[in-house]
């Protein structure tokens, strides 16, 4: 039995701010409260004038992770070591069915890649193909598996997208079985048409990732995801949300009471499409999806944050 | 020189009443004023106590079509006659292409057709491929055949549906070359979806053609095609628009100043999805696309008719 | 009998475009139509290559008027004629109630004024003092007089202002004789504040008469009035609209289908608060009321223009 | 030193459910942990199977308070007796000025009044005066005596309420000393308009006091103080809110990041206007204000407890 006392920090939470001791014992919190005495084999911090926070959540990280011709940098490894150092003592990391074969075969996999974590890591599954079986599989890893959200895209036809009627029943199995539905949402067809012609006139520079991928079409599929959501009745969770279109979908469905949810990233409240004008290569380390947008986007994201129609960061 | 007298009619327009006479050389009014005279060989309607109206223009036909395995009742034959005694004098008739076809084949098939026509005539061009030579076609259409308004679905996945990136190239076009977008605007694959299970379920009666095409997948199709509209420059003319939701968001995008225009139909005012429960055959014969809904969309197609957020009937 | 023909113009309406002839009898319109003869002492324009358009109706003008210690330049006969040099044949002006003496009296004061008149001239009735007998007026004056819209003021507590219960009263008595209420739309007591503030600082550059009548006291007096009228059942008309808080009320009860109609004024789509700066007394020339705004208030009168919620300028 | 000891009980927050012992020392927690030990002397509570709350606040309390010919039936010894026996261990009562005198002279005569309470208690201070003497009270109230929140009324003509520009004077006050205005939003010259109507008729039934009081003046005043406080920089508190048309207004100026909070209370959840037709002097019983509405008024009430627009019952 390992005791670790935290002495006289201050000790603050979601809704709390006051100074007091920890005791913790074989990794549990036992006992918070002013002064208390531990035996002497006890390993003593002293937090005295220092803050003691809970340990932060990442509820979207993608490790050790193959994505098209790319695989991420962090393993579980350096990127749960990275999070600790940060206080980040859970993720939430995105393992993904694999097309043809059950998400339950995916979730395995990912088993194994996250076994050198050292902080609590949970899965969101992604779903490639739904058909009768994967949507049946679904509902075993809600009830067998502990896994409660599941992740679609609507964008990158061919690839990750998948059309409204997959996407609808997916998100009526998840419903049916309380879990949750994470959207990808960018009209992927007509992205795809600009991209297309984008490259057909050799507009390849950073700066056309943005062009092609206009917030409009971010906002016409949160508005989509959440109707079909609203029909199919799950709770529903916008990632990487960046477009003020998009949060206007969001917050009028949250006026009206239906469970939609939605997350922003730092690089869009701090960043602008105008990075993509860097010289050199600098401008592509800005590409990621959706886009970098006008600063204009940047009001409504903050207005968001503090108005609780996006709830994470 | 055929001359004709209308005499002391009452004459209201879109914006004026007042009394006088008209007098027509030819088919075309010449003169309109107080107590004009003619020569003897004119012929002279008296139309004191009467209301003189300008003809009437129905902008969405059907006459002489096939439709899958149906075909419609009126020919154009009896269709514009039926129009004519009705005061309605002008028609914009539907013509499509038939799928791997030029659309100008369908236009000169529907001239065809259109010949015992006794009203005026115009074309919508329904559109099913989308691909190069089509689009160059509709530029034609516009500059050489006077078909200045397209029809695409958003609905009937595999029969009449073009996907959102063919959608979105049609409606550039249209747009480049002056012309109008008409959409169907419903959810194709989510309503695919809910009708597959009623029909697998031995729902078959006429009340599930309402609720296999909820109001909300109407309101849903209509959000996307404005803002692919939007995003592609071209007015937009929503067809036969049913649900509140859909006129919601016509009413949005219209306040914003974005030229938006939708059409409802008398059966939308006045009949309800009630009377698909109508016993025998009778429930059958409302069964229409969008289906007819619950009352209290009526209310809102009352609400936009009065402010001119639904332009047409 | 005098007869005047207008020959080949372009006659332009509201609804319409074309070339004809127009014949005039003693001031009256009598046959439009093609290569009308008439007699040899008939007076003839020649229109050709001329547009000929309906006269214009300046429905706000203030002529031969007092308002505390400055009278308007204009009388009816100079206002008159410049009128119509610039085409307007027809002007609504404001007549007033003086407080403690009937409505009826100013009007008949009015018809003397407006005696030296050279085009058409309507009245709309300022009401200061609202009492039994005042109501028992404004009846009278729709019935008797012609006279079918009241005006009274939400600003200038103490001059023109009457309270709400006034106000209400007011408008239930227009609404039930067919009459619409106008509206002078700024909360006057909040600006009171202001203004008594700025002048004890000696803040009194023009550019204050902006920063003491700020655009939410708009949008909040607008507001009001459109709840007051809606509770009393009058059709309301916001004059001299220039904020985007106020076409924001405006937008949204029209949307409703609540009948709200305003007017905007051709400074407040081309001049902003910035002309307070100009140098010497020309800052001083641009003082009005409401006052000119920033420049994006006038993106939301453009927008309103576009889009009918604002119906007259 | 007297200890207390409250075991096993299952401790539930705002944030938190878990079950562990809670030592108090002196009336404060002193510890929470799991099986703690304590002396002889403690006084143990077996909470096993109990919940452990925090004890509750009601932050609109009126006690021991003459309103115009009225007493309220409770002392804060009975009234603080009886929010102890249902777990409220907090109020926040509403004390005022008199016309003609200091809010601090208020404050005093509360204070003696407060003194037989047997739970906290704190002040809301009710201004009727606003002049430069009580504003700058106002701020001796929120450094001195820690009273900042200050609540007016635009009810109550000639009796409570006051004007918008004393209102907005004194929102400046509580805006600029870090203090909140609570607001009573009802349109109060337009209600005595109507109440002095419906007396003269004779209609003075339970019923009357709802149809005199509709539902539209609240929204409306609630949109007026909501730019009131807009405009004078200070966070806004609506009691007692009713009507969906005042929820409205506070969603709307939430969703935009506007400090902008409200409550409701029970009677307005689960009561109708058509409890004022109970038999006898039953529906007087319900005579509050604002009064009773309409089911529907509900659900928009439900609507915004779900969605956080309303923040206290």
């Amino acid at each position: 039995m390992a005791t670790t006392l935290i002495k006289k920090g201050r000790i603050v939470t979601a809704v709390d701010d006051y100074s007091a001791d920890i005791v913790i014992v074989d990794g549990r919190i036992q006992t918070i409260g002013k002064n208390i005495a531990v035996g002497t084999d006890a390993k003593v911090h002293d937090a005295n004038g220092l803050l003691v926070l809970p340990g932060g959540v990442d509820v979207h990280t993608h490790l050790d992770w193959e994505f098209g011709p790319t695989h991420t940098v962090d393993t579980f490894e350096t990127g749960t070591k990275a999070a600790a150092f940060g206080g980040t003592t859970t993720l939430i990391d995105f393992c993904n069915q694999t097309a043809g074969k059950s998400p339950l075969v995916g979730l395995e996999d990912w088993h194994k890649r996250r076994a050198s974590a050292c902080v609590d890591v949970g899965a969101h599954m992604i779903m490639l193909d739904v058909n009768d079986q994967s949507l049946a599989d679904m509902k075993t890893l809600v009830k067998r598996e502990g896994v409660t959200s599941f992740k679609l895209f609507m964008a990158y036809p061919g690839v990750l997208m998948v059309d409204d009627g997959a996407l609808f029943k997916a998100m009526r199995v998840a419903g049916a079985n309380g879990a949750m539905t994470c959207i990808h949402a960018e009209n992927g067809p007509v992205i795809q048409v600009l991209v297309q012609e984008a490259v057909a006139q050799g507009l390849r520079a950073p700066k056309y990732h943005a062009t092609t991928r206009p917030s409009i079409l971010e906002g016409e599929a949160t508005h989509r995801a959440i109707c079909l959501a609203e029909l199919a009745g799950t709770p529903l969770y916008i990632v990487h949300l960046s477009a003020g279109e998009a949060l206007s979908a969001v917050t009028e469905a949250r006026d009206r009471g239906i469970p939609v949810h939605a997350e922003t990233c730092p690089h869009y409240l701090f960043l602008t499409a105008q990075d993509y004008d860097r010289p050199g290569f600098e401008g592509a380390k800005y590409v990621m999806t959706p886009p970098l947008r006008d600063h204009n986007h940047q009001q409504h994201l903050w207005r968001g944050l503090k108005t609780d129609d996006l709830q994470v960061v």
